[in-house]
Formats: C-alpha cells, structure tokens, sequence
C-alpha cells in the first residue's frame, strides 16, 4: 500500500514536524455539514455505502465519470452493487483526492491497508462491514476516535438548535456549535419559497415579518440566540459578491413586493442578496463573530440531475465570475463604519487566489489575522490545491497566522483530511527549510506549524 | 545533444513505462489540420524550409520576436535565408516548446542530432535536403514511419471528400478520416462571405437553402454522407460559448434577413451562431459522433498581419471571456433533451483549467468518459501545459479515461509531439508513483499508460 | 542565516551561472520610484525605520495583517517602536517576499547576518543605526555600493527635471533618467484637480490649454523636453486598456466639458483615457520610446486607510477585469498605422500571464525583442512569480530576448532584488539544463543568462 507512514513527507524536517509535532494535536473543524441530529442520536450505520458513498457527491462525479448509471450513484441500487461499481471506478481515479481520501480513511478507521480495485472490493466491504456492527463506529466514537475536539455545523437561522441543545446536555467531549446560514433569508429569486421561509423565520424568531426591517429584527433575534447557544461563524455561499449599488428604500420595496405574491427581477434579487448580507455582517461584528464567504461556485448546472437527485448532488463546478470590485466595495463598506466582522474569503477557482488573497490584505488591522484567506476549499481541496493556497497565503500575507483546516464535510469519515493537511503543510514547510529558504530551526518551524494545524483557530475562534 | 534516450524521463518507473510500454504503440491522431490532397497525391517537399516553416505560425512567431521581418517568414525570401533566419533564432528559444520540438522533428525524420544554431545551420540544411531527396520522405511514408494507424484532418460540411475517399482506394494503411467543421455556416458577422458559402453549401448538398430550416436541413445532409465516409467528431472554434437566449422565430427571421442581403448585428451573429452550434450538436449526437469545443482563442488580431499574411499566420493569442455561464447552458439545454453528444473541451487559456474541467464533470455519465477535458491546446501544448492539463484531469476526474493527444498540426512533421507527449505522461505517472502518491505496481501504472496513449481513444472513437 | 553563498541556487549549473557570470555585472534599474531629490542631495537617513519602513507599503500590509495598528505603520509612532513591531510581524512571514528581501538587504548594505525577529531586534537596530551614522549610508553611498550603472525614475510631465539636470551637473556616476508618465493628465474622473492640472501642465510646457489640442501639444512639447533629458520610457498605469471606441470628436467635447467645471461620466473617463494613451503612445514611438503599461491593478481599495495615510499606503490589490479585447484593440491601431512603440506589458494578476505573454506576440516584428512580457511586478515580484514569469516568457516567446528586472521600488535598500532575481534566473536555466531540457553548454547559457541579466537591457534601451 502506498500510504506509509511518510506519505507526502519528503524529506526529515517534514517527517520531524508532522511525526513529532503536528500528528498528535486535537481537531478543530470549524465548519463542516455534519447532521446535528446524527451526533445527538449517536448514528450508527448498517454497511460501507451507507456510511461512505451516500450523500458523498465527490464519489458519485468519479464513478459517473466512469459511465456508471445514477441508479449506482444516487439511485436504490443495492448497496453491494453500488460500492463494487465504486471499487471499479477508483483505480482510475489516481491522483485524484478522493483517491488519496479513500485510502487514508479506508486505513485510520477500519485498519484496512488494501488497493481500493474490484480484486479487493468483497475483501473490503466484508472486513469493514464487519466492524461497523462491532459498536465502535457511532457517530460520537468517530469523532472521539479522531480527536475533534470542537466541530461547527451549518445551520438555518430558523433552526431550533434542539439538537446542538441535546448535544450539550450529553456532556458529549467534542464540543459541537452551530454556524448562523441565512441562506434562505437572502434568496428571493423563487419567491414563494422565500415567503414560505418568511412564515419559518416569522415563528421561529416570534416576529411578524411584515416588511425589511423586521426581516432584519428576527434574523438579528435568532443570531442572538445563536450566539447564546456557542455559535462563533456565520456562513455565506454567493457566486461573488455582485458589484451593484442600491438604497435602503429600494430594497424596503423589493421586499414588500416580493412578500405580496410578486416576483424580484434578477438584478433585484442580487441587489437585495446583497442588503442583506451588508445588514448582517454588521450583526456579526457586534457579536464578534467571523464571517466566512464561500466564493466563485456555480451551482445546479446539470436540470437532470437537480429533478433527480437534488441539490448537491454533483451537479456544481467552479464559476468565473469578477470577483474583486464587487468584494472591495462590500468589505470597504463595512470597514468605513468599523462594521467589518473578521472574515474568511473562501475560493473555488484558483485562478482568484491572487485576487482574494490581496483582497483580504486590504482590510486587516486591528485583530490578529483579521482578514483570512481560507483554507483551499471543494474542488480545490487535494494536494495541488493545498500547496498553492499554502504558497499563496505565503506570498501575500502571514502564513504563521493562517488559522487552517476544516472538513466542509457531510460525513463522519471524513476526518483523515485534517492528517491530509497537516502532512501536505509538514512538507511545505519542510521543503522550505530544507532548500534554504527560510530559517531550519525546528523550535521556530515546529511553532508555525503547530499554530496553522490547531492553535490558530482555538485562539481566532476564541474556543 | 540534449535529446537522450531518457529526456524528460527522471525516475526508473518513468523509464519503463516509455521504454516497455509505450513507446511502440501505433499513433492515433484525432484532429489535426492535414490536407488530405497532399495525402492522397503523396506529396513530396523540395527543401526543409517548404516542409518545416511553410505554414508554421509557431515558428514564425518566434522569429518575428528575434525581429525578423515578414519576407522572411510568410514572405517571398530565399527559402535557405529563412532557415538561417529560424536557426538564429532558435538558440534564444530555449524552454519554448517549439526548441523542443524542433530538435526532437530533426533527429527522428532526418537523424540530424545536432543543436539548430547559425554554426549549424549550413550542415542541417545541407544534410536534410539532401535526405529529402532520397524518396522516403513523401507524405504518405513520414505518416508510416511513426506508425499514424488513424488520422483525422478537420473538413468543411460543403467539401466533397473526395481525397479521403481517394486515399481509402489506395489502400492506404493509415486511416485517414474526415471531421465535420462547419465554420463558416454559422459566421454570418460577415454576410456577403455568408450568403457566398450558403450556395456552396447548397450545392454539395443538392439544397435550395431559402430559409434557417433548409440550412439545418442541408448540414443534416453533409453530416449523413460524412457519416458515411468514416467521420466519426466535429469540430468548433469559439472564443466563449455565449451567455445569451434566442427563440428559433429570432434566428430564422436573422437568417432571412441576412440571406436577403442585409447584416445581423453583432449580439445576432453570436446568437445565430449558438443556435446553429445547438441544433448541430443533437445531430452530431444521433451519429454517435463526438463534438468537439476548442474555447477561449482571440484571433486575428493584428490587422496588418491579417492583411499581409492571411489567417492563421500567427496574429492570434488567448483570450479572457467568461466561459462558465454560457458553457453550462448550452452543455444543459442538450442534456434535458438527452441529445448532448460525448464532448472533448479543449481549452487554451489555463485560468480556465479547473472551470471546463469541472464543467465536464458536470455531464458525464452513461459511457465511460463521455465528457472530456482536451489535451493541452495550441499555446498551451508544451511541457508546463501538458503537465497542468495532466494534473487538472487527475484532480478534476478520472485521468484513467483520458483519451490522450492529437496534434493539432498542418505539418507532416510533428508526430513526434506524440513521443513528447508520451515522456511527459510517463514522468508524470512515474513521479506520483515514485514519490508514493500512488500504488508503484507497475502492471496497473502501464495499463493506465498505455490506455491514455493509444486504447482510449481507439475505444473511445471506436476506431 | 539562511541566506548562504547558493541561497536559492539549487544545482552546479546554477551556482556556476550566478557566481561566476551574473553576480558582477553592474544593475540597470529601468523602472523605480526614486525621490531625484533624494538622489541630488545625497539624502543621510537617521535611523534604520526612516531608511527601511518608511514609505514601504509592502511592509505595512504584512505588519496590519499582524494586528499592528496604523500609528506604527504609517503613524507618528516612536521609529523603534516600529521597527519592533516590524521584527515581531516578520518571524510570521516565511514564505513572503519581504521575507527574503529583508534579511538580504540587513545583509548586503549592513553585514548582519541575524534573523529579523523580537530576539534580535536590538542588536539589528544599534548595529544599522551606528552603520548610518557612519557616512557610508547616503542616496549616491547606497547606489554605487550596488554598481547602479542607470536608474530610470518616474516623472509628470510638468516635472521641471531640475534635480535629474543637477544629478547629471555633479557627475555622479550612475546616470539617473526620467520617465514620462502622464497620469494627471489622463485622469478626469476628478474634474477639479484635473483642471488644477491642466493650469499646471500649461504653465510648465508655456502653452495656454484651451481644448484636448492644446493638451496634446503641451505633452508633446513635455515629451521633447524629456527626450532631451535622456528619457527613453514611458509609463502608464490601468486596471485595462478599456475596450470601448471614441471619436476625436467626442474627445474633445469632453474635455472642453470638463474644462469648462463640469464632470465626465465613467464611460467618458474611460474613453478619454484611451484617447490620451492612444495619442501619446504615437509620440513615444516618434521619440524611439518604450512604453511601459501596468495593467490590472485594482487601487485605493480601503477608503478609511487612503484618508489616513494617502494613496500607495497598502490598500492596493489585483484586479480581475478582461484585458485581451481592449488591449489588442489598442495595440492594433498603432500597429496599423506603424505608430506602435517597443512595449513593456506588466501584469500582476498571475491569471493573466498567457493572455498578456501571447497578447505580446502577436505585435513582434521589425525590432528584436520590440514586444516585451515584462518582470513579474508589485505582488508578483517573488520568488514563485518570477519563476512563473520566466515560464511564460519561455513558453510563450524569446527568453533569451527577455529584458529582464526592475525594482519598482521607492527604496534606496531595494537593490538586492536584482541579486533576488538574478539568482531565481540562473536557478531556472541550471535547473533547465540540469535536467536535459535544454542543451547544457555553458557559453550558451551563460550568454543567454548575461543578456537577461544586464546586456539585453542596455542595448535595447540603447544606454
């Protein structure tokens, strides 16, 4: 198997920093899509396509890329059937990181240190079946076993948070909080999904939304509470942010408007998407939280395969849309009326590293690495990725102030890219120093490292 | 010489994997601009510059850049002056794919392993020339020598084929193939040339064409007799695939009105034009044929160049347009219907890398690699850019199911960039394998090898 | 200290290159924003944080991205408290270009060879302080310690170049040029201070501007004045070359409006612009001039900072605006009318090099090396995107024509980058030849390597 203990560590400052320093420190996941509800049921699941292919898009694109039908994807296939047609689509995945991925979670978790092909397919799915039936793989032993020791889920603001509540109240050791995602609240392009949504955020904030204001009153009422509850990030997914102007009264009657039965023009819905998020992070910074702003995805390209299987279901590629007038007018908004929250700028088209990069730079001051350039993010989270959002960090800002990692994940498995990380940043580093580039020392390197796979985020997020 | 047995060759699995697998597999050559007369009369040059710079907008570039004047690169000027013209420049070349390969064309053709300088010069003119006399250098024996089993020129709907069908009577033992372009019925930026091809058109397909109807009508045509004559891909140039709506009623009246004399305006024209690029798309589908997108060129843009030199003499370079919006589009507005045909995107600007790759993901499925992310195109055709095309399709998809590379070219002499080609994946493989990234057995390294270099693209095409 | 004999050498031929060949040659600073005042009194620095953090943006952004706040940045903050905070941020910044620059230049003008960071910040700051005291430190001192054989500054038009004349009066032994960069008058989106300009222009060309005639024939009158100063450059900075048509006509009324108190639209602005640009970029080729073009910056991003602290402060990021239309569009009107300059295209969103590269090509032709892709600038200007810019050079051109560095810089200690970049060049070529991708001959490389270094600059520039 090529997974060997100094897999991607090319050299004795990498292997020194990751075996010595990095490998043993707990997990901070700040922001994945792990279901509450799962953690607080402590979900065991019944096979290795229940627990590992469904609902993961990343493997449902490569084996449709295969030619695989969406019966084996998405579909009611039998499970066996569907994880089989998976061991026939991985050999020729290689370099991919679900290759990577696989294997690794494939080892950590069940001890399994075979090729993922159709030789070794039965092998693997009687040897991990197995085991998930022995009690050691509920959602809470996964976690534990992985050492998370705070993970963020995303959640609608209209959310109960019964199960973050629930969670708590286990005395469960990782500490689970929930991350504020008006995403609902800022789309009115299908308008009466956004009314229905106004009746949700209405009952749950005990609010009568009648008009933009008192949208602005309940989704403030429910960050409250959120804030009450351990919530620290809110999470915002746009395209980019438009670079449109509009006023307050403007936005006031596109609300009523769409709130009585009529639709926004799409100019109008990005207009007031906008308002919205300019409002709220206002919030955010008043409760000293960060706002994080996935950027530049293109989503639910593929009608097919929304009708047939829904939204994320890996139908989403990258966008090229301008991204930097529009982001330098909303972030220098705030910033002129010190309502600038501290920000993550997510990217998912690395041909903005540059731009995004530069952008946060703009903007810092004040707060120890206010302004982050995130973490390489879905399509371009695997080692290329990482390595380029690491170098671009380095050429336009703090790479010791890079708060790190998180999964963005759905899946409990999915742990392993936390030591995904930390082995691609031990070489990064390592490589550095060794080609002379910058100091050896290993106290100072070990200290940079160390920050970037754990402190940083504890002492950012103030966990 | 700097072209050894192991040039670009830098790890021992590298090395078996060109020497033992690879390198003796017949050449397929899905697309290139080849002129089947030249094949079917098996044309013979006279001198080095007639077969090695006539034509060749990459090189006239780079002597252009050395501040050679046009007479010696498109113009009139003693064809030895133009050699020594090239051998000057070429010294400045290094690290430019045509330095490689040039010297790599030399030493393969010619056995000439000598560095192309001024000193040189005079010994590579002479000893060339000289070979070009000995009567092993006419077309059809340069394609036998490097083993061409298929090749496909790039045809206009209106040409009678006559020469491929020519060539098929000779007998010839490489597969020469004709591929569907129809350019020209879908530019009508330039009606009078328009309404000049629609009789063309009209009369290879024996169609009064008098309306948008007829038009399709008689593409259908020419589609049904290139079918016939072995066409297996189409082929189209755009610089975006446009962001723009139109009803069938708006492009026939543009039809019309262009047909009766007068302009289409420049939204019109792009619109005509995807429409034509739509409708052709589901016939290109109920062929089984493959449909071919080279994006994001910006021609012609030296009008004085254009004037002197004609088109594709080297005014032309990478553009900047928007590419994702507009792609997804029309990808999807085919695949609802169930009539978007298996798809190569080929791509010449690398910011765009990651969105056609992950555009392509978006449609797959049903048959194996049925949405394709093309070799590494024109500007992009070097070593860097094939390595990045590499590395896109391994992060993006399967690199397993890459049907691997063509040349593109109007030469009889640049079938070595399929060796080149075939290095730069060994080392690629070889490097990931090496360096622990991937199993190192070499039994399912060669098989993925040899499957992108050749077995690919025979099943693919079914060739 | 990292920074040994082969910092950044990482192979013989590299070392052989650097060491042997490059390290002596004098430096020609073609581009940089030297005070001719400083350079004209031999300005004496008091101490290391006026020398060293004053005025350098590149410093103060790493240090706000610290959480310093602006009163030690750009503030009345006491100079060591400065320099502290500087030590503390730079320990957190490997990987970034300060990084290197840093350390490099503490050891080339100081002789200290300790890490910058709190530990040693003491004893840097005593040891360079007592150092600047000493009376080796002044403007002209710094200069001809670097074997600066020629700078070219950056100038207005209405410059009176008095202390270029009194520079060259003293005979000091670097000859220091002026550059021709008409900014203020290209700029009418401020009408006001665009009148105070034009009054400013006209007083210093002795010319009444009453009409866009009139300014052209003041510029003109400024460029001959220029010209006999010993300027051989042009400058301009834009986010793009706007791709948008005008008339003279149209021209002229606007400036007559704006003339007259009133505004331009942004679209007017624009327009004017281009037609400033268009106008005098036939005048810099009648002078024999180059232009140089700054493209795709996006400025004064931080409204809150340009208040406090001015313009070039750190609120400058990289754009993301279309360059290829407008820009081919421009370059080929010139073209067309044989009035195209030699042209230097400076990028600085990395995502644009192929575009820009390629742009280049397509307007060669006549003068060797006439279409420059120029060193990588502001952002880029590190490790990584020099070694990007010399591999698009070499894949898209001449590298051996490439007229290589330029500091860009503001600072008398900037000089080491020429050392920074010219052992990154000798790195690529060793590593090129090194690895059997190019011949290995050490004439040939090492006369491509001097050429880039120093030699293709003075002989295209003709100094």
């Amino acid at each position: 198997m090529f997974i060997t203990d100094n897999f991607l560590l090319n050299n004795k400052i990498a292997e020194d920093l990751y075996h010595n320093h990095g490998k043993d420190l707990p997990l901070i996941d700040y922001h994945n899509h792990l279901s509450p509800a799962d953690i607080a049921s402590d979900r065991v699941f019944s096979n290795l396509a229940g627990i590992w292919l469904s609902g993961d898009h990343y493997k449902w694109r490569l084996m449709r890329a295969n030619g695989i039908g969406e019966e084996l994807c998405t579909g009611e296939a039998d499970p066996w059937d569907k994880f089989k047609a998976f061991a026939e689509t991985l050999p020729q995945a290689i370099g991919n990181p679900v290759y990577h991925w696989s294997h690794l979670e494939l080892l950590r978790y069940f001890g399994i240190d075979k090729l993922i092909n159709p030789a070794n397919a039965r092998y693997i799915w009687d040897t991990a079946n197995s085991l998930l039936k022995n009690g050691e793989y509920s959602a809470q032993k996964l976690l534990r076993r992985m050492k998370v020791e705070t993970l963020c889920t995303t959640d609608d603001p209209a959310d109960s948070l019964e199960f973050h509540a629930l969670i708590k109240e286990q005395g469960f050791e990782t500490r689970v909080l929930p991350t504020f995602r008006p995403d609902r609240a800022m789309n009115i392009s299908d308008s009466a999904s956004f009314r229905e949504y106004i009746r949700l955020l209405g009952d749950s904030s005990g609010t009568n939304i009648e008009s933009f204001d008192h949208l602005l009153l309940a989704l403030s009422k429910r960050a409250d509470f959120f804030a009450k509850m351990g919530c620290k990030l809110s999470d915002h997914s746009l395209s980019s942010v438009p670079d449109l102007q509009y006023t307050y009264t403007e936005i006031r009657e596109i609300f009523a408007r769409v709130l009585s039965g009529k639709d926004a023009s799409p100019v109008e819905a990005r207009q007031f998407s906008l308002a919205v998020l300019t409002e709220m992070a206002a919030v955010y910074a008043s409760h000293g939280w960060t706002m994080q702003l996935h950027l530049v995805a293109l989503r639910s390209n593929n009608t097919r395969l929304l009708k047939k299987a829904g939204n994320d279901a890996g139908g989403d590629s990258i966008g090229d849309e301008p991204q930097a007038k529009g982001l330098a007018g909303f972030l220098d908004s705030l910033d002129r009326q010190n309502k600038l929250p501290s920000t993550i700028l997510y990217n998912m088209n690395p041909s903005y590293n540059e731009v995004l990069a530069s952008m946060a730079g703009n903007f810092s001051g004040c707060m120890t690495g206010k302004m982050q350039y995130g973490a390489a993010w879905w399509f371009l989270d695997n080692k290329a990725g990482i390595e380029r959002q690491l170098e671009t960090i380095s050429n336009f800002g703090l790479l010791g102030r890079f708060i790190g990692m998180l999964t963005d994940s759905r899946s409990f498995l999915s742990f392993p890219r936390h030591e995904y990380f930390r082995r691609i940043l031990a070489n990064y580093l390592g490589s550095m120093a060794a080609s002379g580039e910058t100091d050896n020392d290993i106290a100072s390197l070990s200290e940079i490292y160390c920050n970037i796979s754990y402190y940083n985020a504890k002492n950012f997020f103030n966990f």
